[in-house]
C-alpha cells in the first residue's frame, strides 16, 4: 500500500467516523453507533470505497487494546468495593441470564453449533460501561444510588465478559470445547488478572522514576503504549486475547488501584493524572478506527434479507438480550421501579459485545449472517435504552427518588 | 503480519529507542542519535531482529509528517520577523554554501551522477532546529541575541530545505532534472506554502467551532491528525513530498500564526494551547519510530569498509558540512567570535537531513553506501557541536557577552 493511499484511507476513516458520531449523538444515540455506521457506509455494504486492509486493521487492533486500557484506567476499585454486594448480584444475574438465554436461543431455536452458540451467548453478556455512564449522566442519575449500583455492575460484568472471552478464545483456537480444560484456563486467566496488574504497576513505577529523571519529552506516551503492547502480547502468548492485557495494564495505572503491599504510592496522583492526560488523545485517536473497522467488516449486501432467518434471529436475540438483563435485576432486593430502572440501564451492550462478535468473525466461527445479526442486536440494545430510560424516569422518577431517600434514612446524598 | 507479532515489533522499537535516547543524552549527544542507533542495533547491521516491514514503515511515515507538523507548530513567525535580516543572511549563507560544497564534492571529487549529487548537497543544507535549540538552551544562550539569530536562521533554512526537497522529489519522480520546469515547480511550492497554511487555518477554525459544540471527547486528536494527513496527501497529489503538508498544517496551527485578514482570531490562544497539549503525546509516540526506521534501513554490513571510498566520502562531506555553515556565518556583520559561534551553532543537521537521505534511498537514487555515508555525516554533525560550542563559550563567552551589551547600547536583555 502506497504511503499517500494509506494517509487518504486513514483520514477518510477519521473524518467520517467523527461526522457520523456527531450526528448520532445529536439524534440521541451513542457515538459508537455513528462510528459503526461510518464503516457500514464506507465499506462493501454501501459505497465500497474502503476495504479492511492490513495496515488499517493493525491500527484498529491497537485501538481496541487501548480502549480496554482506558476502560481499565477508569475502573474505580475503591468504588467497586463500596457498592459491593448489590452490584455483584446485578452483574452476575446480568451476565448469566443473557448468556444462557442467548445460548439457548441459538442452540434450540436456530440449531446452531455449540461453539457458535457460546459466542452468541457471550456477545450478550457485557454491559457497555461507556454508554451506560453517558445515559445515566444525561438523566442526572450517575451519582444516585441506583447509578452507583449499575456502574459497579457494568464494570464487573465487563470483567466477567473478558474472562469468558478468553475462555471462548481458548476453545476456538484450541479447536473445540474442552470442559475439562476450562477450569484450568479460568484459573490461569484469574492468575493473569491478579498478577498482570501488579506487574504492570511495578513497571509503571519504574517508568515514573525514569520520567522524573529524563530530559527528553515523550516518556509517558512511548513507554505506556509499550507497556500496554507488552501486556497485550503477553496475554496472547499465554493463550488469552490481547485485549485482556490492555485491560490489566489500565487497571494497574488507574488512580484508585492499590497494591496489596501498599508500597511506594506517594506522589502517584500527579503521575496518574499525567498518564491520563497524555494517553487520552492517543486512545481517542485510535479507538474510532476499531469501530469503523467493525462496520467495514460487515457486508450487509451479502446477507439474505429476504430469508426469514436474519429477522427471526436478530429479533429473538434482541428479546433475549433485554429479558436477560431485566431478569438479572430481579436478583437485587429493591422495590419494583428501581429494579426496572437497574435492568434497563444494564441493557446497552457495546464495545465488549462488538469485540466478542469481531473475534468470532475473525476466527471464522461466526459466518457473515450471524455476525451481522449480532452487530444489529448490539446496535439496537444501545439505541433503545436512552429513550426508554428517559421515558421511565419521567414517569417513575419521583417514586424512585422517594425509595432512595427512605433507603438512606431520609438523609440526602 | 500477525497482530501479536506487530505488537511485539512495535514495543521493541519504542522501548529500545527510548533506552538508547536516554543513554545518548546522558553522554551529551542528542536523543535522535540514540534512536538512530537503536535502529542500527536492532536491524540488519547488528542483531538482525527486525526488518522494516510495511506496517511499521507506514507508522514511521506518520511519525515523520507529525514531526514536521510539530516543527511548523513551533515556528514563531513573529519572532522570525524580529530577528529578520541577520537570520535571513545566516540562513541563506548556511543553505547555499553547504549545498554548493556538497554538490561540488560529490560531482567533482567522487564523480557521482548529478541527481545523486543534488541529493547529497540537499542533505547538508538544513540545520536541525531541535538539536540547535537543545544545545543553545544547555549553554543558557537561547534567549541571547546570537541565540535568537540562530533560531530564526534554523527555521528559515528548514523551510528552504523543504522547498529544495520538493524540487528534488519532483526531479526524482519525474525521471530527471529539468531546469526549465524547476521554476514552475518552485512557484507551485511557494503557492502551496502560502495557500496551504491559510486553508489549514480556516479548517482549524471549523474544527475549533465544532470542538466547542461537541459532547464526544477526542475531537482534537482525530481531526487535527486528519488535517495533517489531508495536507500531506494534498502535497503529494500536487507533486511535493508529504512532509511539506505536515509542515504547512503545523505552521497554520502555531500560536503566532496570523491570517492576512486577521479574521476570527479571538479565543484562539486557548485552542492553540489545547492542540499543542493533545498533539504532543501523539507526535512523541510516532516520531521515534521514524528514526529507528532510518537506522533499520541502513545495513552497515553491506558497506565495503575496507575500500577507501566510504572513509574519504564521509570525511570530505563532513568537512564540507562544517565549512559550509561557517562560511554562511561570514555573511552576517558581527565580530569574529560571534560569527564563529553562529556558524558552530548552525552545524547540527538532523531531522530534515535524515529525511533527505531517506527520500533519496527510498526512491533508489542513493545506493546503500552513499546513504550510509550521508547518515554518518549527519550523525557526526550533531555529535560534535555540543562539545565544540561548550568549549568555545568557555573560552570566548565573556567577549561575546561584551559585544552583545555594546550592540544593545549597554542595556541588558
Amino acid at each position: 500500500m502506497a504511503v499517500h493511499d494509506f494517509f487518504l484511507h486513514l483520514l477518510v476513516i477519521l473524518v467520517t467516523a467523527r461526522v457520523f458520531a456527531e450526528l448520532a449523538t445529536r439524534l440521541g444515540s451513542p457515538s459508537v453507533i455513528g462510528e459503526l455506521l461510518a464503516g457500514v457506509v464506507l465499506g462493501p455494504s454501501l459505497l465500497g470505497w474502503l476495504e479492511p486492509v492490513q495496515a488499517i486493521r493493525l491500527l484498529a487492533e491497537i485501538g481496541i487494546i487501548l480502549l480496554l486500557f482506558e476502560v481499565g484506567l477508569e475502573t474505580d476499585l475503591v468504588r467497586l468495593a463500596r457498592t459491593g454486594v448489590k452490584s455483584a448480584l446485578l452483574a452476575s444475574g446480568g451476565f448469566v441470564f443473557p448468556f444462557l438465554l442467548g445460548y439457548g436461543v441459538a442452540v434450540y431455536l436456530f440449531d446452531l453449533p455449540m461453539l457458535v452458540s457460546l459466542f452468541i451467548g457471550g456477545t450478550l453478556t457485557a454491559t457497555s460501561i461507556g454508554i451506560t455512564v453517558r445515559v445515566l449522566a444525561d438523566l442526572g442519575r450517575q451519582r444516585e444510588r441506583e447509578g452507583q449500583i449499575v456502574l459497579g455492575a457494568a464494570v464487573l460484568d465487563d470483567v466477567l465478559g473478558v474472562v469468558l472471552l478468553a475462555l471462548l478464545y481458548e476453545f476456538s483456537t484450541g479447536g473445540g470445547i474442552n470442559f475439562g480444560n476450562a477450569g484450568k484456563v479460568t484459573l490461569f486467566i484469574a492468575a493473569f488478572f491478579v498478577l498482570a496488574p501488579i506487574a504492570a504497576k511495578l513497571m509503571s513505577l519504574i517508568i515514573q522514576h525514569f520520567d522524573k529523571a529524563s530530559e527528553i519529552p515523550g516518556m509517558i506516551p512511548t513507554m505506556i503504549v509499550a507497556l500496554v503492547l507488552f501486556f497485550a502480547w503477553l496475554a496472547h502468548a499465554l493463550g488469552a486475547p490481547e485485549l485482556l492485557g490492555g485491560f490489566a495494564a489500565g487497571l494497574a495505572l488507574s488512580r484508585r488501584f492499590f497494591l496489596p503491599l501498599g508500597a511506594a504510592m506517594h506522589g502517584n496522583a500527579d503521575f496518574a493524572h499525567r498518564v491520563e492526560q497524555q494517553m487520552k488523545p492517543i486512545v481517542h485517536l485510535f479507538t474510532p478506527i476499531f469501530f469503523v473497522m467493525v462496520g467495514l467488516s460487515m457486508n450487509l449486501r451479502a446477507i439474505a434479507w429476504s430469508s426469514p432467518f436474519i429477522w427471526a434471529f436478530s429479533g429473538t436475540l434482541l428479546a433475549a438480550a433485554v429479558a436477560g438483563k431485566m431478569a438479572g435485576a430481579l436478583l437485587v432486593r429493591e422495590p419494583g421501579p428501581v429494579r426496572a430502572a437497574l435492568g434497563l440501564a444494564m441493557v446497552p451492550r457495546g464495545e465488549v459485545g462488538l469485540i466478542f462478535a469481531e473475534l468470532g468473525r475473525s476466527t471464522g466461527i461466526l459466518d457473515a449472517t450471524v455476525y451481522a445479526g449480532m452487530v444489529i442486536v448490539i446496535a439496537l440494545t444501545t439505541l433503545a435504552p436512552p429513550f426508554a430510560l428517559k421515558w421511565f424516569y419521567r414517569r417513575y422518577g419521583s417514586r424512585i427518588a422517594v425509595y432512595s431517600l427512605q433507603q438512606e434514612g431520609g438523609i440526602g446524598r
